[in-house]
């Protein structure tokens, strides 16, 4: 267990590692975001802030060598840098294995069937004829993605019975990529799992999840599905927690079909925008409970204190009047100083007190 | 109304300035420590610390001028510090006025009667023969205090009728005092208040507290009392916030008599330490509408969600082992390197859950 006063280290700047560092403050544990860039979310609310490129590795030793454990905020962290802090001797939580997993949807979807867990048909594409026979095989409603570096639906294109293969493939600039089998499903719910140094296991209640253009805008807990329907998600998110043998929080997004079945779309190393009524909602929320894996501290106690929703503040969102925003319930917005479209600027959470 | 990404200095360096930093950049807005000594626990998470004497007056129109309001987190910074920030053309919310009352005790006293807020028995001391005098008329249970700088039970003497008065005086290195008569009370209240900057008043609900040493060991919340005493105290505390016209979160620590009468203690011009369950127990704790009331914001909503109780950390309680804290309820450690006794490290908050 890392004493108080302890120093975790945050690859990432941004309002994940916002809301960490203030998380970790909570407990006088002290936090150093690395991140290239001026005035980040993080980097403002944090003790120390190391400006530099996820490459430049004295920087990244530097790093290593004031914090007692790394963690992330961000899954495309170039493994590399991973791997040279714990080179240095420190540990990093979740680590490379986890990283490079996620960091690649061939991997990814690769990794979660070798774990048992039902993902929507998908083939590998290189070339534009691994797309015309993976079209075939699983057209004609799907999605082309990149392998690596997408985020918020960018790097992905939508294909159907009129689609021009061969544009598609070059909008995505021929970056090898992978092909999704488009699944009708009913709902969108993700597993907001943290699992602690020792591997003890918490749960958080599931949450339903509405997302549009690709970025989530509002999250809703409990999802309304069955029983078993929870039980199979959770297990399906602890089974890859395991097999990781993962330490932090983790969030699997799934597709709950009408027939029942309950399909992965990707997991998310790190702590996860669909979690982010956890700690209004929760007696521990989803950045205490990363913090304390990663400090390797016992889990603190995710019960759902009341139902709650929470919606994304995307872009002009932010720019409602603050009364406005004020009266919707509980705000938190990360330090941003430019609105951009599709700019996640902030969110609210409210409980829904009353509500069965 | 004061724009997100505006700046909040804060006087003082404390715990309470931490809590103040961390809800004031849950909305994005940023904030300035003024105040003496290296690695405050408030300077730790703020977004910058200016580390001057509170009569370094350059340094205090620095400060001023690069915030867009100011308030204070500590009630003895010399109204002087304060009077230099107002010149400077920056507001300090709550400002000179209810400084200057509670920096005397017997200037408290006073305002706090001609409020119509009955306190126990009382005499302005400055000399022996004062004493003696008071002491005829209000003891022999009684209180010597200093009327400055006293906190935490400090610069306090407890006489009775076999005190020796010369020794008591000289006790208090025969600084001007103030002999307030002991009053046998069932229970000790505060009424923890945040009043907007338009006149909005948001009362929490009352917790009763246990002192020990005179340091405050325990809060609970809500107090055994009967609903028309809570009312009686409640407005108490409106009618002192409303005569000092004070802007954000105050609290009135108040007797609670055998005979229903209930009587004044003191009150600070800040959130409270016996208001530290607030955040967790209610939907707007008591830091985060102190920063919305200086901030020029509508108040956040203050009903309680659970009963809770809430034990501070002292001295040595912080060397309590981890697990054990954790154990206890939502820990919140203020990042205080040296455990030293009576010193306030943190402090532990239980939702009663199922409590009736």
């Amino acid at each position: 267990m890392l004493p108080v006063g302890a120093t975790i280290g945050i690859l990432g700047g941004g309002q994940l590692g916002r809301m960490l560092s203030s998380a970790a403050a909570k407990f006088g544990l002290k936090t150093i975001i690395f991140a290239p860039g001026d005035d980040l979310p993080a980097a403002q609310v944090a003790n120390r802030h190391i400006n530099a490129n996820y490459t430049d590795t004295e920087a990244l030793e530097a790093f290593a060598n004031a914090c007692n454990v790394v963690t992330l905020e961000w899954e495309n962290v170039p493994v590399s840098a991973v791997e040279t802090i714990e080179a240095a001797g420190v540990a990093v939580r979740p680590g490379a294995k986890a990283l490079s997993v996620a960091q690649d949807r061939v991997a990814e979807k690769t990794f979660l069937e070798a774990c048992g867990i039902a993902c929507a048909p998908w083939r590998a594409v290189d070339t534009l004829d691994d797309l015309q026979s993976a079209f075939t095989a699983i057209g004609p409603d799907c999605i082309l993605k990149t392998r690596r570096d997408g985020y918020d639906g960018k790097g992905q294109v939508r294909l159907n019975a009129e689609s021009d293969l061969a544009s598609a493939w070059t909008e995505l600039q021929e970056a090898p990529a992978i092909l999704e089998g488009f699944v009708p499903f009913d709902l969108e719910v993700s597993v907001i799992i943290a699992r602690a140094n020792g591997g003890e296991i918490a749960p958080y209640p599931i949450p339903e999840n509405q997302h549009s253009g690709g970025i989530l805008r509002r999250s809703r807990v409990p999802a309304a599905i069955p029983e078993e329907t929870a039980e199979q998600a959770i297990s399906m998110a602890k089974s890859l927690a395991d097999q990781l043998d993962y330490v932090g929080v983790l969030a699997l997004e799934l597709f709950v079909c009408g027939d029942g079945r309950v399909l992965a779309n990707e997991f998310a190393p790190r702590v996860h925008n669909s979690g982010h009524w956890t700690p209004e909602a929760c007696l521990a929320g989803q950045f205490e409970n990363h913090i304390r894996a990663v400090a390797g501290w016992p889990l603190g106690p995710i019960d759902l204190l009341y139902p709650a929703e929470m919606d994304n503040l995307i872009g002009d969102d932010a720019a409602t009047p603050l009364e406005t925003l004020l009266e919707q319930g509980s705000l938190t917005l990360y330090g941003k100083t430019d609105i951009r479209p599709g700019r996640k600027m902030g969110h609210v959470v409210r409980l829904l007190i009353g509500t069965p």
